[in-house]
């Protein structure tokens, strides 16, 4: 009874080493539409044919998110079967829209290593990259997990701690060729807010909220196909499943359209934390905050360098108390970076 | 904090005034496939591409219903944010199929006001119409809402109550294009029963029943994009959340199937009333009456005019109390017109 | 009263007898996106367009057990709405793959009956085929259910129990044309494991589990059009909605990837046996045994006839009690023939 992957434990990593992670997945019109019975996405560009063709696109794209979940999902068996803990994410990166008849696939080189001093676990950078079926790389980020060993008595690696950007500069991002909000229409978009409307320092409560089902974020993150047993499996986690943090990420990226609804494509992730676990049964209300802005380049193109906040049941805008800890009801603390129209 | 949509309040319309509702959206056969998820749905035509070319249509539509939720679904935030009620529609009209990879947008005229007497709220009539990549009208309904004031001194408008028609004619409907039942399949669609075999008066008992669960609606009512509060944030209903009342029409026409397989395609609406709210672990059933039988003028197609009636458990074949009240069991009435071969 | 369809009664049934079922469908890219959302399925020839065409198919096809739920879903309204069980499978045959865009409708020939001693109810044997909109059978399986008689004065038929095979001979089996593992990704599929790497007798421990909600399997089983209220209804079952027992098949299925993620494709149905109802709450875990293997003639395709085991909770590797009944936790007891690579 050995066929079934044990995962991989902290002893298992060298830095250098490329993972090739398994299963490609082509995502079509259907991911696209579950994407939108899933979160309440509005964002226009990721709604119609028609609005993406406006903007110099050659249709619709699957949400940036869908695409960065498939990408992720593939990593789990290699990456997190046996993690204790995700600790971070930074240097993500959107490179190219993935679009509908699209296959995905993901590889992760090893970049760092550091075992922690219990000698029981350790931390693991990786780059991750997902790739389309034409080998171009569509999204890639560095995420570090802290993992378990197995065998308490393997030799501690050398430490390689990886020097990580804070913040991707505008530089760092790309904008999608072809883009141009030169026609961009106000009206079908949603808002009249442009780039030019939102200040730094800016906060935006978006009013809305979602309560969570068991069923919704268990259908989301099978479709990802995540398979990590937490979020799925009662009897391993008798206390409640676990919901996926990338479920509340699609989620609060979704409740933003409202005082957001420009901010149409994301291209860079600076790093993000899930601040607590949540649960079905909770309701996950979002606030955001105008951290930075930027031209980027491309005329018309703005960049807007946004944290994300999800809270279960709409605390207040702080998300630490006075030790610098998350206060218990911030769920998600995402910092990253949107294409707007000037 | 003031980049978030307020919804229009009573003193912000005025007749003439033309509403163009965001955000465009294209359907796919994702959608398509989502909706026979949700609800049991078994019409032939809209089940099988096969069965669609046999009756003269290109290929198999979106459900009429999941249609009219997408454009329902926009007008919300410029309608009914702030209404206190759903009174009433009137006057619909789908007036050509939807098709995977079409996109529809809505827009609607204000064509009735009147404002109550106690001068805080007032009912606003609007004509929608959902409209495709072609400009083309596809569907046309009136609803009107009660909808709060938000400033209490605001004048009041001049009344104008439209002149609406209690019931379509048949010459009001238009039957798709190229539809042609002269070769329709009576094995493949369920049932042997044509619109002879109807007659004005005539009841039926759907016989099946479905407990709805809260991932359900909500998963359908985010589908049309309609993110009205009630439906998903039970922080702000902790009395429950109220399920859209389209997705009881939905529900219900897909049990009408089991007596109406051949009623195949939606193109009237006279009437609607949700007669009470509904909430998941309710369990729907369903009956009709045939009100009144018509030949379209095209060979081989007929029109059968039909109550849709949906109930909590299924109480028997009334509607109202003897002060002509609804029954506290009955959730939806409603009134449409239906295109059978003959 | 009397349009809606009240299902047949054994004394309906008559060997040699034809059923062709409503309703066709038109499986689509969004059924192929539900099939990953609703099951944690991973094998990498049904998530891949590449992937499959490496393998010398034209796309990725349909799941084979998706393929299987909408032809089964169609003959519930004609074979089982008064079926008291559900008694067995066998000779089922994938005999080619379904591709989105095909049209599936199902016919059954009745070939046995036996009228049961109390008078009562019967046993009735159907082969059962899928057809697509070439007519070519794409899928077939021998089937039988207890019905109920409605008149118990209905005279016996003649007694006829139809010969099946215990088991599918390989060489029954239909390899796909086109068919072609020798470019096999053993990275990308997720396991290193051949088909030599499987031995008789071998027994397979799939680790994961699910917990399975209302909303999900009746997402499935509408999904799939099988419309039995006793899945749906929880006013005509108070005790509980009991879950399709097509949704454990796949459910089982998926979870066996790990472990099986090289026995791609499904081509052969021996038996299967719902062994105990289940109901959601349940937590579903998966074990295979390997109980035969073979060569199937075409270069480079083996055949693994495997046991497949769903539990709830996962209890130990026994299936019966010393009566020979099944033991109390377990629910599904199928029997299999996949292809892999050698």
């Amino acid at each position: 009874m050995a066929k079934t992957n044990p995962g991989r434990f902290f002893e298992d990593y060298s830095v250098g080493q490329v993972l090739h992670h398994a299963v490609p997945r082509t995502i079509t019109d259907g991911e696209r539409a579950l994407y939108h019975a899933l979160y309440p996405a509005r964002h226009a560009l990721y709604s119609s044919d028609e609005f993406a063709r406006n903007c110099g696109l050659p249709q619709s794209p699957i949400d940036d998110l869908a695409a960065f979940h498939v990408v992720f999902g593939k990593t789990v068996p290699d990456i997190s079967l046996n993690a204790v803990a995700n600790l971070g994410y930074a240097e993500g990166r959107w490179l190219q829209p993935v679009y509908p008849g699209d296959t995905l696939r993901s590889e992760s080189e090893v970049i760092g290593l550091k075992q922690n001093s219990n000698g029981k676990t350790g931390v693991v950078w990786v780059r991750t990259r997902g790739l389309n079926q034409r080998d171009e790389v569509v999204i890639e980020y560095v995420r570090w997990v802290m993992v378990r060993k197995s065998d308490f008595d393997a030799p501690a690696p050398e430490t390689l701690v990886p020097e990580l950007k804070k913040s991707l500069d505008v530089g760092d991002l790309l904008v999608p060729q072809g883009l141009d909000f030169s026609n961009y229409d106000f009206v079908q978009s949603g808002e009249a807010h442009r780039w030019d409307a939102y200040n730094t320092g800016e906060m935006i409560d978006h009013v809305d909220g979602v309560t969570v089902e068991e069923a919704e974020h268990m259908l989301a993150t099978r479709l990802w196909q995540n398979t990590a047993k937490v979020h799925f499996d009662l009897t391993f986690r008798p206390e409640g499943r676990l919901i996926y943090g990338g479920h509340v990420i699609s989620m609060a990226r979704a409740l933003s359209f409202n005082g957001l609804a420009n901010a149409q494509m994301i291209v860079g992730l600076n790093g993000g934390a899930h601040a607590n676990p949540y649960f079905a049964g909770d309701t996950i209300k979002v606030w955001s905050e105008v951290l930075d802005k930027a031209e980027t380049g491309v005329s018309g193109v703005g960049a807007l360098r946004l944290r994300l906040v999800a809270t279960k049941g709409g605390e207040p805008f702080e998300l630490r108390n006075e030790d610098g800890k998350y206060l218990p009801n911030v769920l998600l603390d995402l910092d990253y970076w949107a294409l707007m129209p000037i």
